[in-house]
């Protein structure tokens, strides 16, 4: 069953053959997983093809199970009718993390069309920060007084009306509102019908506040390794549930958004759908690149007299900035990931950057030999070929090192300051060592060569 | 609560401080998770410290909620009777991950030590690959037979004897072990006492089968929202359960993976710990570079005619490469992490290409006529300003247009041929990007300033 998500027919390659009965056979084998999972690959006109195809109670569940911004996608482009009376059928959570990725245009006109009371709660959902706990709870939960017995609680479980489709535990909360305990389904089931709940509960719930950044939500939840975790106000009345699926989309989310964002490549690979949106995206990543590559062509019109006694100088640029650059880009994801994962801590930082300095430093020592003797060896022509092995030997080793330091303290710096560090990588990084690296080479070469600047 | 997670008094300060009854007394009021979470921070002599401040039977709940790899290397410390004794109180599944990674000898010291059937079964489970479902199950769930009642199966979960902590589904085999359906809690509790499993179980269960790599299984997971998923073989009898708390541990496992490996950093940040360890990580992914750039040095020799005419060529040098660096990066990351969560597909591949590659040569037009004026102003005194402006806005362009062809196909080919194309990024595109860029830099300099080559 699993693998099939993987050697099925390919639903694009029936569509592109044009034979919508076999197509729509088809799709009658599939569950709402591997339609959801083909139709994500999709273009949105082939995804609303498809859509179309299937009877109107499968439309909601497959929708459900797409990623947010495929299904956010098709939602704008339908109709404001039509997209609302999809929607309606959609469990709360999903519509509003649907509905988040929309423009407000656009969702004024489907909220005005769904269902009254339905459309309240909508709003308010949609008005937490997409990326708190409130943004991806969901309001409907199994609750219970303290006060209620077993029985009360199997009855209220045996009227699905209302209820989310799958429950593990029930949430114990006072007549204000007050979360004070948590009874597993286990519990329940094993304890006679009588017993109150107030004595089989756990009184102590894992819990986080509706404002808690989703980031940190994860970590709460795969650190105690919850199924759900509540979502409380500040005065602990029980708001709503996340569920651990949900707490899955959030840490791809985070994990894709950290690597795009790191190689400087926006922040969304549904981006990577729009040519003029991914445009816009890296051409301001570009921005750091380019001005910084201006800055160094002008810093490096300074040594143009070494480059015109010595212009095998110029042939190891290439190599003296490209060490430095792949060097820094490894410790500074080192330092991105490791804050990513709560890996670093702050007491420890002075020894991090020691030891990444010192590696580069050491690797710098090394590579540096090897890449100096094949300038020594490209350079025999010269009248001192081993000045130039020195040059090329030191540039390296200088450039490896500068380069460590500023990737490491590049993402510690812009973390301290509350800037997300994974924007320090790519682009930045490279850079800003780019610059440095050859400055300092010239400079070595200026000095060891002697040509006066 | 959760916040608590950030902002308890630090373990470490009070390590430091010496004052070890306070940092008992600290220890009493921190649950497992908030310890875990710090110990994962601190060096192998600290975690033992601390650990051994904890009465006994706090220990094996805090390291069952360290990171794997910590738990690995105090296990790998300590005394092999000590190691049993401690691994003994813990659930097999995290058992077999932390036992994973040790070394076989230290391995079989500790397996000679536990006790007898808890040995035999952790042999038979460390047999699997770690990588695949059978490595990361545990053989611990609740059956029930078909023709078991609703009292039968209540029976068996008020006897937590050999039950996992926490159960929210029954599966239901046949006497053979065959799985033939799944049964929720809820629906337990919601039925009466004489029910048959048979009438209420559901007979579609998504399963894996046990040699499903641990990707597609996180993948399965999160596609169709499970808590759990049964873990088979090849005739569907059921052999374990892996649970949803462990794929969340793969996926951040992943996704760490493949970011140190794009940035040609080793696999996993454990590794940050060792000096050495990490030299020789780095030093491996480094030679792509180190070579790369010595071939440039070589091919670029042959332009030293171009550049003893015009010295300015070598000051734009960077940016071309580093334009061509960059975009090449943000290339081959959205593939690489487009085939990580499985967002592209095989027919559509050239029309990510065609599309990457329209996206470089359009930023690589934008760019270079940006860089090339400002070539023209850095080469005002030059006789003929403009050419140097053209060669490097055509270099900048080509480099760029090259580089996205480049950081595209290269991870492609690589998935192609089964390759892990997360490290085709980093040092192997940079540096071919380096190489090419400038080639064809040198080569339009020759062309358009009338230099023979």
């Amino acid at each position: 069953m699993p693998e099939a998500l993987r050697i099925l027919p390919s639903i694009h390659a029936l569509l592109a053959d044009g034979d919508l009965r076999r197509l729509r056979r088809t799709l009658t084998r599939f569950d709402e997983v591997q339609i959801a999972s083909q139709l994500d690959n999709l273009g949105p006109d082939e995804q609303i093809a498809i859509l179309g195809l299937l009877p109107m109670t499968r439309r909601a569940p497959v929708m459900a199970r797409m990623r947010y911004e495929a299904a956010a996608h098709i939602v704008a482009r339908l109709a404001p009718e039509e997209a609302a009376r999809l929607l309606d059928d959609l469990p709360v959570d999903d519509v509003v993390d649907i509905l988040g990725r929309i423009d407000d245009h656009k969702l004024a006109d489907i909220l005005a069309r769904i269902d009254r009371p339905h459309a309240k709660e909508l709003e308010g959902l949609l008005a937490y920060d997409e990326h708190t706990a409130g943004g991806i709870m969901s309001p409907t939960f199994v609750s219970a007084a303290p006060e209620d017995t077993v029985a009360d609680v199997v009855h209220r479980l045996q009227n699905a009306e209302g209820l989310p489709s799958r429950v593990f535990y029930v949430y114990v909360v006072e007549a204000t509102g007050k979360l004070i305990g948590v009874c597993s389904l286990r519990t329940l089931v094993t304890n006679r019908p009588l017993v109150h709940i107030r004595d089989i509960m756990q009184p102590e719930v894992v819990s986080v506040s509706v404002d808690t950044d989703q980031e940190v939500v994860a970590d709460v939840v795969s650190r105690y390794d919850l199924v759900a975790v509540p979502v409380v106000d500040a005065a602990n009345v029980m708001l709503g549930l996340i569920d651990v699926d949900d707490v899955v989309d959030v840490i791809r989310e985070e994990a894709t958004e950290d690597i795009l964002k790191m190689a400087g490549a926006g922040e969304e690979l549904a981006e990577a759908r729009s040519f003029s949106a991914s445009l816009r995206a890296r051409w301001r990543w570009l921005m750091a690149a380019a001005f910084g590559g201006t800055i160094a062509a002008i810093s490096l019109a300074g040594f143009d007299d070494a480059l015109a006694h010595v212009p095998a100088l110029a042939f190891f640029m290439p190599v003296v900035a490209g060490m430095g650059g792949n060097i820094g880009m490894q410790s500074s994801t080192i330092v991105v990931r490791g804050l990513a994962v709560g890996f670093l801590e702050a007491q420890r930082l002075r020894r991090l950057v020691l030891r990444e300095v010192g590696l580069g430093a050491s690797l710098g020592l090394i590579y540096g030999v090897l890449i100096g003797a094949s300038a020594f060896w490209v350079g025999a022509d010269l009248r001192e070929p081993w000045r130039l092995g020195l040059v090329v030997a030191f540039g390296c080793a200088g450039s490896m090192t500068l380069a460590a330091f500023v990737g490491t303290c590049t993402p510690l710096a812009l973390d301290r300051f509350g800037v997300d560090p994974a924007i320090a990588t790519g682009p930045f990084v490279t850079t800003s060592v780019d610059v440095l690296g050859l400055l300092s080479y010239f400079w070595l070469a200026s000095v060891l060569l002697g040509i006066g600047v």
